[in-house]
């Protein structure tokens, strides 16, 4: 390919929108444009990176004998109403109707129809294990579509489901699936941990993801000091043995003035108690319309995935003031005190006494006991933080890191096939139920995650194996004829080697085919210049080195080709 | 892979609304499964064939120069509305809304966002031409989803787009996608006959589609016995030279009474005159619901797509009671004469005298003359039938025949750039706007086109290029411990070679086998078995032949990769 004839231009500033340095490098590269926020074109050379991409995901979920089928993208009411999913997943998906008034789903995932071929194609528990997948494009509503390739509205999933006969028999597929993701993402060179995880609106208990730790990443991911604990902050908890005070001797509530303190902060100043002695209450609506008040200590934040996930509704709001009406509650003195509505009790809060609101205004109350003055149902639904001990050793201490997500399996057996009546006839004779889990690998997000950890000050530094060319070879000057011819006959020996090459014949200054070779980031530059040819040399320099070798002109092609080939595929 | 671990099981019966042998064996052979009408999945088997069938159109794609990318699927309404095409397309496309109320649809094309791109990256003529393309699924809203693949409601396409600096170069372009549409086709051993076509919702005027000549297809080619003039029903035309009567001495128009006679059937018995000395006059809506009556010679039918490009419209409909009122006119007695509408008057209709209807209940005009009698402007509007003269050569009569549109090839010039601004700089200086083509195929119906064209009475005979494996070997029987060796081994050995080999180790009888074998149509089949194991050979049988080949297993490896290997690709 010659970038006199490449679709896609090199920019020098990247537009002043894009929000981090793999956004700003891919976008400035070359590799994928915006269509509209949170739906992007790959430009071909990022086309030649997913590819790539795609094929080392592919080979992994080959080699564990999973098989490649394709589901298509819309997909048809009923089905997603069989689980639930249909009203569940409507904030965050994008839905259509056909001219005779059915309804279908942009899919965003496809555990449904995984469900339902399995059903028709597998009769037999003979016929398992079975794992099968898709590379599909995938909708997803997304209020914030953010940092180029890192959350679209659109993306393509490889998106795999396993069938088994028993737990056992998914605990093998799961390993099998984890191992697969362990070697896809080290073949692709992102450093990803496994780290434990939320099922959202998955289903199941089980669930990891693979995460790549970076600034850039949006998810906060909680990592223990002293042992292998790690966790997504939506699934992390702590270990919460020094946080029960007791109860004995706390005298009765009593109500004391607090006019105009109407938040934490607030009463941290007037009554001189340090946070963690006030409970929070906070008041929620769910996608049904239900309203439950959340009580945590005063120095916790609410965890909106936990709360999801322990109300089973895909979306919490905050209530409205007619909720606050019908609980008995005043808004800024909010308390667990004779709140009439469900009441969910985070396991943070201690046995001790505790201030709270009052629900009158301008009033709180003191010796505040659970179980004693109020009730309600145990639940984990707060945040962890730096410093707090560690859940499963119980001595390391948490820390926090940001991370990108590339990857995520949820094992959860037989949270669809039971709604599906999705069987197969066991050893036994009986009908069963499969036990199932997802596998699922984002290509543009691994994409650009691979360019946010592989970068310096002057453009990218791709892995050779997802480069999109092997070689970025620059004539100097193109329109000297001896220049030429020999730049060009060095192509066309590497292309006969299968070095892939992306030949830059533009008739433009050094300075600028170097700046777009540094920024491309392509692993071997080769030059053929005026001044080189008098000795009968080209240069060479890799894009991760800054020293550069020369090399005769006429054993280059097969130096470069053994470069090439010693690169790890 | 082993048709006991296949995600796929094959059928001994088709379900009862499969509609064509494609589509029947298509189910059968498990190459694809309906999710809903007109959205299928791929099973393993048949994805490996859209695989090597999407291979072949990149290699061709590539071998021109054209550049691989990926556009999204959600596309955003603003750039449709540039050219008018969100209104013109609703009748026919997927839309969705996202939570804000910003309007998408399921893109079904591309032309827009192709321009939108090509107007971002380049800037000079220099970069010029361009040929860019992508595999990507399309949503069309189908009312009526046909034969399994071949009318679908989802598919992947490949569309190519091309851009020149001018009109010479736009016809380099369109040849070159033309021959690369031949080498393709004919790569995948479909016999595809180019024909003109209409340029629909494309806009432009030049346009031909690569029509597979089955009696499954629900497209009609009209064929000169003479010259080489084949053309989409929807375009083909005739020639006109013997039509015209000549109007002098005709009387001028006399009412007859014609009592209860409404159709042109009625009139022609009542009358006894033959069809063609009636008009026919009808009356439609277009989209934006503007009134237009169509007259025609009383032996001809409307073509809708010529209608619709007539009125640059997206859609006709049949006219309301209203709308009759307001023209002026009577069901079943509607004629030109005196009519208070917009009147086209196809080009079959002649200078002479017709009978026509007289816009009041049970009577009929004699003696009408165009030009004399009523006036409209003159459009073709009319279906070619069988023996019409050719219009090219004026000699041959035409035929018609069944075709499936296996791809189709636009060139539209300024049509999108013009609307769109999509401009670059050409080499005076000047802002030109691109010259352009649109150039598509689709896979699933090439996949299924291929099924409809290669099958015997006992199921499908592949294409060996586009086989989903190359070898179908079965063991006879499996449970018989040297049997199954041998055949493990001879697998092994050819996978060493290349070899794609589907290895039937189920535990059953060497009919059901065989059938198998036979419905799934791989080109050779391989039988291990205990009576040839007792000579040390082995039995091959291509599927498209009825003659078997002992071979000594020793040498069966390379026997069989002889085989392969003189395959074409």
């Amino acid at each position: 390919m010659r970038p006199s004839k490449l679709f896609g231009r090199t920019l020098r500033e990247a537009p002043a929108e894009a929000q981090t340095t793999g956004h700003r490098l891919m976008l400035r590269a070359a590799i994928a444009r915006p269509l509209a926020a949170g739906l992007y074109t790959w430009l071909p050379l990022g086309f030649r990176v997913q590819t790539k991409v795609e094929q080392i995901i592919r080979e992994e979920q080959d080699r564990i004998g999973a098989q490649e089928m394709e589901m298509p993208v819309l997909t048809p009411a009923e089905t997603w109403k069989q689980t639930g999913r249909w009203d569940m997943l409507e904030p965050i998906t994008f839905r259509t109707t056909d001219h005779n008034g059915r309804e279908f789903m942009v899919s965003y995932t496809h555990e449904e129809f995984a469900h339902l071929h399995a059903m028709q194609e597998i009769q037999s528990y003979k016929q398992l294990p079975q794992i099968v997948y898709h590379f599909q494009s995938k909708g997803r509503d997304e209020a914030r579509p953010r940092a180029g390739l890192l959350r679209l509205r659109e993306f393509v999933m490889k998106d795999a489901y396993s069938f088994d006969v028993d737990q056992a028999g998914l605990e093998k597929s799961y390993a099998a699936e984890y191992g697969a993701y362990e070697r896809t993402f080290k073949r692709m060179d992102l450093d990803a941990i496994s780290v434990e995880s939320d099922t959202g609106a998955m289903g199941g208990d089980v669930a990891h993801e693979f995460q790549v730790l970076t600034e850039v990443g949006e998810d906060r991911i909680a990592i223990c000091s002293n042992c292998d604990y790690r966790a997504n902050m939506e699934k992390a908890t702590r270990s919460m043995q020094d946080q029960r005070a007791r109860s004995d001797g706390v005298p009765p509530p009593s109500q004391i003035a607090t006019p105009g303190t109407e938040s934490i902060d607030a009463l941290e100043a007037a009554l001189k108690q340090p946070k963690n002695a006030f409970l929070k209450t906070l008041l929620f609506r769910d996608q049904s319309g239900k309203v439950v008040a959340v009580v945590l200590p005063g120095d916790r934040d609410v965890n909106e995935a936990k709360l999801r996930k322990a109300l089973s509704t895909g979306e919490v709001k905050f209530a409205s003031d007619a909720d606050f009406a019908a609980a008995g509650a005043v808004r800024g003195y909010i308390g667990p005190v004779g709140l009439k509505t469900r009441v969910l009790v985070d396991e943070g809060v201690g046995g001790g006494g505790y201030i709270a609101g009052a629900n009158k205004k301008d009033a709180h109350l003191r010796d505040v006991v659970l179980g004693r003055d109020f009730q309600g149902e145990r639940v984990d639904a707060s945040d962890v933080r730096e410093g707090d001990v560690c859940p499963k050793c119980k001595v390391g201490k948490l820390t926090i890191k940001r991370g990108v997500e590339v990857g995520n399996i949820f094992a959860y057996g037989t949270y669809y096939s039971e709604k599906m009546r999705a069987t197969f006839v066991a050893e036994d004779g009986t009908q069963k139920p499969f036990l199932s889990g997802s596998y699922g690998i984002g290509v543009g997000r691994a994409v650009q995650t691979i360019i946010e950890t592989h970068n310096d000050d002057k453009g990218i530094v791709w892995p050779p194996q997802v480069a999109p060319y092997h070689v970025h070879l620059i004539a100097l000057p193109v329109n000297d004829d001896e220049v030429r011819a020999k730049a060009e006959a060095l192509v066309a020996e590497l292309e006969k080697r299968d070095v892939e090459v992306l030949y830059d014949d533009r008739d433009e200054t050094a300075g600028v085919k170097f700046a777009d070779a540094d920024l491309i980031g392509i692993p071997l530059r080769v030059t053929v210049s005026k001044r080189n040819l008098k000795e009968n040399a080209v240069e060479l320099k890799r894009r991760s080195a800054s020293d550069t070798e020369m090399v005769p002109l006429a054993s280059a092609p097969v130096r470069i080709a053994d470069i090439v080939g010693s690169w790890p595929r």
